[in-house]
């Protein structure tokens, strides 16, 4: 199988659980609607390639990992998009969930998808309860306060804030739970696979600021020069186009030396070049000349 | 120690490892606002009582699940008050989480909330994984899709709904689920513990309608008659007043009666009835006259 086929999988699994008997009908089409058809599934493919690298000794686990995290990062997506957040009325090129089914059930849709992130975790933990619990902990420090996803939101509300600290928590926490997550998953520590997380979380941050500067939203699915508008820091605010896509190229190199020394380690390396070649486009790296 | 002493004491470390280090400051106030000082802290007190009658092994794991189902619980408030739902601007007296601290850190603070809940259970994973893994799925089923209190929120969007269905969920599910999280944290089967905690949940739901009908605002802390002013569904309007206090009579007959044999049997007997003191304040008797 391929690692898409395993992940679609293991998140219709998740969806089905949730959606199964008697379900109120407009929750449950919204939590599909946040979570199919995905994105590039970015998350979940960095850690399945991850627990791959490391042996993939127990395939269960390392799809509900990949699977849970891509959950968290789909109902990140849906209370972002509100009114109180960005504003966002489009998503992957279609009506952001709060569009389609008004605000209620878009923050109740974001509620059980953080909640089905860990009831999959759950359910591994029936089979796998040692890696499954340490999983939990893992999801819950890379998503909530003090460090998580929730912590770098936060800072958006502060005066002053630490740019770094922002995006390590905003951006970066769900890639460095790729990274450990899919290690976790195959039974290897997780400390050593932090760097690489951190690192594809750093060059998605740029990526995604060189997007927002130079994509039109007919290409990114959502309103373009956001960032400006919101007056957000932004790498090409900060370095201008060509020198983010510079910055980009930096830490990339960086990710791939950080790899540890694993039997995947080659198969990883092309992997962090196959991210790096999906988030800088072609006509990117053009507008930039 | 007091159950009360235990309950607070695992509540106030997950607050202090949530907020711990670099952290937004407002999002860090939020938290606590929305958790300190409690309510009545009836759910954690339940689940206690229950890991109590059953031996109490693991006294850290049943702290563990009492704290996580507050955390739970404090969440769900938050995210109900929001003005896309309830629209309330108090909550136990003081302002409500978004009418203090805006609906951006209310949103957040929810989000934060309920994966406080599963992080507590991943740090007791870490010694005791397989029952802290069982907890762990316990939590999301009462919590989330289909069936937990997200479920029940999402009824409140559809024209047509089952009303036992409908409250089962919304305010059943989280008393089931400390019952059930209270015997599996202490080593026990929580199969017969379900019907306990389902009909606590049910005598809540009818104390609730009651309180909201016949109660000021000063002693409720919330707006009084709110569910007639948004045309929910309540035991009062269905039954009268005197109808519905024999009702709640009647269920927490049923909650004593449903106790499993177990060495603390007769204490959890009286836990109900100090439970059903609490529910139902003699000025609500009064006012039934």
């Amino acid at each position: 199988m391929t690692l898409n086929t395993r992940i679609e999988a293991a998140i219709d699994g998740a969806l089905g659980r949730a959606t199964a008997g008697s379900v109120p009908p407009k929750l449950a089409a919204a939590l599909y609607h946040a979570v199919k058809p995905g994105g590039a599934r970015i998350r979940p493919t960095i850690s399945l390639s991850v627990a791959l690298a490391c042996g993939d000794d127990r395939p269960a686990l390392a799809d509900a990992a990949a699977s849970a995290i891509e959950l968290i990062h789909c109902a990140s997506l849906v209370h972002d998009d509100m009114p109180c957040f960005d504003d966002a009325a489009i998503r992957r090129g279609k009506p952001s969930v709060h569009a389609k089914y008004g605000e209620a059930l878009a923050l109740l849709a974001g509620d059980s998808l953080i909640v089905l992130g860990f009831d999959v975790l759950g359910v591994a933990a029936l089979e796998n309860p040692a890696r499954a619990g340490r999983l939990v902990g893992e999801m819950a420090r890379f998503t909530g306060m003090p460090h998580g996803i929730c912590a770098g939101q936060g800072w958006e509300s502060e005066a002053t804030i630490d740019l770094a600290t922002y995006h390590r928590a905003k951006t970066g926490a769900l890639f460095t739970a790729a990274t450990r997550m899919g290690a976790l998953a195959a039974g290897e520590d997780p400390e050593p696979w932090t760097e690489l997380g951190a690192r594809i979380g750093e060059a998605f941050q740029v990526a995604d600021d060189l997007l927002d500067a130079l994509q039109p939203e007919a290409v990114t699915g959502k309103p373009a020069g956001q960032d400006a508008r919101l007056a957000r820091p932004s790498a090409v605010t900060e370095l201008g186009v060509a020198g983010a896509i510079k910055r980009l190229e930096d830490i990339l190199s960086g990710a791939i030396a950080s790899i540890p020394a694993c039997p995947g380690e080659a198969m990883l390396a092309e992997m962090v070049r196959a991210t790096a070649a999906r988030l800088t486009p072609a006509h990117t790296a053009t507008a930039a000349e």
